[in-house]
């Protein structure tokens, strides 16, 4: 396993012994000091939980310099320098690494390079190489994925050498902020910010509750920043049923579908703002309710508590304790979203409960908030991003939607997240509407909410699957120009669930705008990456948010790389190309190049009673339809390329085009781009490393690592894959007509991919149409026939065309 | 879901007052107050985490009453009485139950009733039944499976309504102690106890390294009582090679093994003790060093730190920080793990580090000690128990093994637990030797320890698998009559790692002595059940403990059910049982009773190549040998029952009688009794019922509720199995001689069971050799044959003989 370390700088050495003396690893007069006893000095400070010396001594007779000598011998014998194999097996040692398991002690220098561990190179170590070879050693990742500094801090080491108030401070020590506030005790408060929209048109602000959670400062000097989570799933879901998904494709009226009459802004009218009238005791005390919605909390969250940022959790409109109703995606929700980022800037008002008798203010906060969390979570910080709200400095958003028709349709298609067939806008909406949770609050608002789920159900219009006025207020990607602050995305390469087109055009629009855009891309589905041994992520993230929260000049913005992207042949190589794309493309004539079919090549799509008659999941389905299972094997095209001689990197958005036919007057495309050969992929998820391994913070929750492991031989994996609707053959929105039996040219671009395809494998291309995991799926039962000769597959690649294909 | 309760008692109306009083639901000048006044005590006391009167008004008309009328409005309606319905619709929103998903507004006594939950019958609550049903509602089960007593300390009620010096007392509610203490700011400290033995040999007595984590009681006449678990995993395990399987059973010479002259005892010989002086200062402070083992506890003792117990955890000899070697279930072993009660009662020294020269006593215990744990855990807490310590109060012991033995034999065959195919006394000592981490430790005990290893690779003897001195020493239930406290024991059924021979043989050897012992067996393997909503199974550890261990009369040995055991037909039924056996038994004749061969019977037992061919594991290979798979059918002898036409209850050890004959002088026997029949049984494991859904005190750690579920069809169930080697038809011990196609007469006593088959199901008994799963597996290529005229099948059930069998 390879610790990929990212987040590291190597300062000068007098800024080195400045760090050293700030975080007390080093004396304040260390002139006074010989070289033994700064040694002495340095290794107490390693072992802040023995407190006795004999206690200490014992632990230095349980660590080895050599296979014969123990530390506690050899810091008796250190004189005008440290041995450098001794330094670093006590050092491999304190990270946590076992020998003979992990390193031998005759060579530890050969295991570091292999875990990726930096060493000074000195054979014998002076006191500038021991500086240099303790500084580093402290921001080496140990064992369990952690830096030293951090496994320190978890031991207590602040506990023990710093006071009260110097652990109220942020601490920075290279270049980030280290975990000195105490967690065990937090405060923990709700208050109710006012918002300028009546979203339930009750003729009242709405007015929305947030949740702080925060370390106990005493000094008023210490200010602190703000980690925000949207989370509209906070306060718990209601099971809201699905949308029928068993129905046939149809036929669409030609035309714009933005230009539809029946279409209109759901929510565009509000009653008017009341008048609020001023408490006289504006800056009433916060803990006025104490949370009961436990430790529902992010892990990145718990990570930066310690290090004295304030979790702060919102649900938003129409949930639980606030007011307003659920709108999904729609510009109110995004206002709802940042009104709490305002409270916190100091731009708006907030109250201590629902009475708005005592206003409230964030005092404690430095104004300074990045918005973090996966999925709609992450989906509402680049939503808040696209206001360019005052306050928010950062945002840290994982597999996050940019536009909500690239979650829940696709060229004019009806297209589900993996596994959440019929899912759609309105399901989402009354999922995370738990104001019905409370039945006095819900029965004041069902009747209007109902109505207005009612009416999304129409503008939703899963009829045509066409983009509409109604999917285009929910693109945060029209007020992309907008966006004032940097943007962290954290993204699945196989997230099938929000597909990596979210992320993909999110930054090809940030890019053109000259936007600050770090992008990181994993081997996982729709999950985080921060338990995941191989990256440096918390230290990313802790430089990054101390630059951006703390203004601590710190280089992040050089340091962090602008694509970080792991390799899907091996989970701890991750590979930091300049771009998502590759400056050749290679054309592919699917007739010549590709074998399986000939042209013209036909199938029919009839598969649905197959489909029910299996019983399989969509997940199971696709198995099943790539590995060509009989069942199917009528209702698709397979084309495989000749076996590759060499490795082949494929980046950025395959490109297919067809010349099709349907043979009626409507039809649905659907294609799979994939890997054929056998080999050990990864696994689909991580497995776990270690249970329980780490700490985050001292006396802090537990973390599990977990990483992608090599997984059983399989014979296929899908690379990516699109679907397109055959009358919306040039734009989502534009519907044409089609006529049965006739060719017609279609461009689709598939899901955006980093995938390299190794030697002696096929590249493969699946042809079909209804997706039983996607796709409406009802029996259709056409006819598709595709001209090859006039088909081709483009791809983004650094290869050369291998000789084969 | 039914909410089972066991641990619940209604006093006496006037006891209600006092204890209503006592918890501050009640106001101490009760006199005072007219029964509208008292209602709106009752409920401000409901919601601690709403502190203004304007917030929980709020919150009051967020609760309805009825479909029309919310909390608010009524509680200024209340005159002489409280209507029924009334109390138990906010009830049982208080309760977390929500309409109308789980209960009806216009009839909320139908849900309760269905969902197991208590409610006064009255349909108007004067002050008498008011007080019944608001006692009554605080010790009732909400929809997270905590009581509500429990939510609302959760939601710190405790914090809001008490001082700090109540808060650092015991009290006790409904005859259970209360989550009162603060869990924010615990003390974690590490001793060093001083055993009497030197396992390691070096002269020296062994330390024993303990971590104790425990509230911090200022109120020095607040003794806490301990809850100790040994746990050898505790510092981490070292991936010990397993044992080789594939070898074929061999001929054993003949007599008693117990006798063989080359067994010893195998740490007979100590080092004599040394002489340690006393210090200057015998009460050092405790807090000497910070456990860096972080919060790796075990669930339910996290939920009694906030009631004011201890934990402590301890791995003991040979582990981490400690002396000694490990030695695998030995007798030193034992002595071990009593010393940290010895200390804990006062009975032995410890010190703050490994130089002894600080004594520090457990000044802060009050001498009582309960040993809780899983698997080797609770095997330890069984052995514990054997020795009658002084100060173990009670053990409450899970999944334990109570003879060795049985864990890694049986009847003459070395036999694995499952899915730990080659693991033996050897391996699990090797396993869990984690000063093997430590280097510099390690260098100074290793020659002696891969010593004394090797011996035990000799006494465990895996070419026999008889039963000898070395088992014998390994044997709990050799010394039951030593037992001084009462045993609570709980089992999966289904729980094939330590099989539940384990928890019946004991069951049965301590009520023969007449102790007290309580079994829950439930429907699971080798897991914890604390998180089942379905069994209140917290409250009645909580009832059992504020017993025994804080001396409180509160009926626990009366209410504790003597057997607890949960329906393998449907989750949330736990019945109660006088015994685990029947009175009546049945006796039925392979020959007659079942079909599926004639008599005589035989089949090859060559399985071993298709086995390895199959590249199945374990597990498997038992899924596809009860499923009759064809590559595996002439290694069985199929036998089924008529289909049953009631529902028959199995109970017990079934026990087979077979006439057998080897085609060689050596031979082993298998059987599974299972169960055939098309049904949508239990899920193996339990299923996620809600994820983080509940609290173990103020800001305490979160605990997912799970429970089994439904599964899909399957067409056949393991019930019980057991396996023989015909050379020990008699004894485990004694060796006989076996002559090749001579018929011998076996008994073999299959796990005990406790099973509903129901009517439809037809009762099977599948006949075999090797069991790749948990046999040696080599190929023995012999034949057996059966006499099943002379065969039988005896089961223990309550059930009259069915008529088609």
């Amino acid at each position: 396993m390879k610790f990929n370390q990212f987040a590291v700088t190597l300062p000068a050495q007098d800024q080195q012994i400045l760090e050293l003396q700030k975080i007390k690893i080093y004396p304040t007069d260390l002139a006074q000091y010989s070289l033994a006893q700064l040694v002495a000095h340095v290794y107490r400070h390693f072992f802040p939980d023995y407190r006795s010396p004999e206690a200490l001594t014992d632990r230095y007779q349980r660590l080895l310099i050599d296979p014969e000598t123990d530390l506690a011998t050899y810091l008796t014998q250190i004189d005008q320098s440290v041995d450098q194999q001794a330094f670093y097996n006590v050092g491999l040692q304190l990270l946590g690494f076992l020998t003979p398991r992990d390193f031998r002690l005759n060579d530890p220098l050969t295991a570091m390079t292999s875990m990726g561990l930096p060493f000074v190179a000195a054979s014998e170590l002076d006191f500038t190489a021991f500086t240099t070879a303790v500084y580093q050693l402290l921001v080496t990742r140990s064992q369990n994925g952690l830096l030293m500094i951090d496994n320190l801090a978890n031991r207590g080491y602040y506990q023990v050498n710093f006071s009260v108030s110097e652990r109220q401070r942020h601490l920075i020590f290279n270049g980030k902020v280290q975990a000195t506030f105490d967690v065990s005790e937090l405060i923990r408060e709700i208050v109710y910010v006012e918002s300028d929209q009546d979203t339930d048109h009750d003729g009242q602000r709405d007015l929305l509750q947030a949740t702080i959670i925060r370390p106990r400062v005493k000094d008023s000097f210490t200010k602190l920043p703000a980690l925000y989570t949207a989370n509209p799933y906070f306060l718990g879901t209601n099971g809201a049923p699905m949308n029928p998904v068993d129905q046939p494709l149809t036929v669409k009226a030609s035309g714009d579908a933005r230009e539809n009459p029946d279409q209109f802004d759901q929510f565009d009218h509000f009653a008017p703002d009341p008048v609020t009238g001023q408490t006289d005791d504006p800056f009433a005390r916060a803990e006025t309710t104490i949370s009961s919605s436990g430790d529902n909390t992010v892990v990145l969250s718990d990570f930066f508590l310690a290090r004295g940022f304030a979790s702060v959790y919102a649900a938003g409109i129409g949930t639980r304790g606030s007011d307003g109703i659920r709108t999904c995606g729609s510009p109110e929700e995004t206002l709802s979203t940042i009104a709490i980022i305002e409270w916190l800037h100091g731009d708006r008002r907030a109250f201590t409960d629902r009475s708005k008798q005592q206003e409230i203010t964030a005092a404690w906060c430095n104004g300074q908030v990045a918005m973090t969390g996966k999925s709609y979570l992450g989906t509402l910080a680049i939503a808040a991003a696209t206001t360019g709200v005052a306050g928010l400095a950062t945002v840290i958003s994982e597999a996050a939607i940019s536009s909500w028709y690239d979650y829940y349709r696709e060229h004019g298609l009806v297209i589900a997240p993996e596994t959440f067939q019929g899912e759609d806008a309105d399901v989402l909406t009354d999922e995370c509407f738990s104001r019905m949770k409370d039945a006095g609050d819900y029965r004041r608002v069902k009747p209007f909410y109902q109505q207005k789920l009612a009416e999304m159900r129409q503008d939703q219009d899963r009829e045509t699957g066409s983009y509409n006025h109604f999917w285009d207020l929910r693109n945060y990607r029209n007020q992309m120009a907008q966006v004032k602050c940097p943007v962290v995305s954290v993204h699945g390469l196989n997230d099938w669930n929000v597909k990596p087109k979210n992320v993909f055009k999110l930054n090809q629009d940030l890019h053109a705008l000259g936007k600050t855009h770090k992008v990181i891309l994993h081997q996982g589905p729709h999950i985080y990456l921060n338990n995941f041994p191989s990256l440096d992520f918390y230290d990313l993230i802790n430089l990054w948010l101390t630059n951006k929260l703390l203004a601590v000049a710190n280089n992040a913005d050089q340091l962090f790389p602008d694509y970080l992207i792991q390799s899907n042949r091996q989970a701890d190589r991750w590979e930091q190309p300049t771009a998502w794309t590759a400056a050749t493309t290679q054309r592919f004539q699917l007739n010549q190049d590709f074998t399986g079919a000939p042209s013209p090549a036909s199938f029919r799509d009839d598969g649905s009673q197959a489909f029910q008659a299996s019983g399989l999941s969509g997940l199971g389905w696709e198995q099943a339809f790539m590995n060509q299972d009989p069942r199917f094997a009528a209702n698709q095209i397979v084309l495989k390329s000749a076996k590759l001689q060499q490795e082949m990197l494929l980046t950025g958005r395959p490109e297919l085009h067809l010349r099709v036919k349907s043979s009626a007057d409507h039809g649905l495309i659907s294609a799979m781009l994939v890997d054929f050969g056998q080999s050990h992929r990864l696994t689909p998820r991580p497995q776990i490393v270690a249970f329980d391994a780490r700490q985050l913070g001292y006396q802090g929750p537990l973390e599990t690592t977990m990483e992608f492991a090599p997984d059983a031989v399989s014979k296929v994996k899908l690379i990516a894959k699109s679907h397109i609707n055959l009358q919306n053959r040039h734009s989502s929105a534009i519907n044409e007509p089609l006529s049965s039996d006739e060719y017609v040219d279609v461009n689709m671009a598939l899901q955006p991919t980093y995938y390299h395809l190794p030697a002696g494998h096929q590249l493969g291309l699946i042809i079909y149409a209804t997706d039983m995991g996607m796709t409406l799926r009802g029996q259709n039962d056409l006819v598709y026939t595709l001209d090859l000769t006039q088909s081709t597959l483009t791809l983004a690649t650094p290869s050369a065309k291998p000789a084969h294909i």
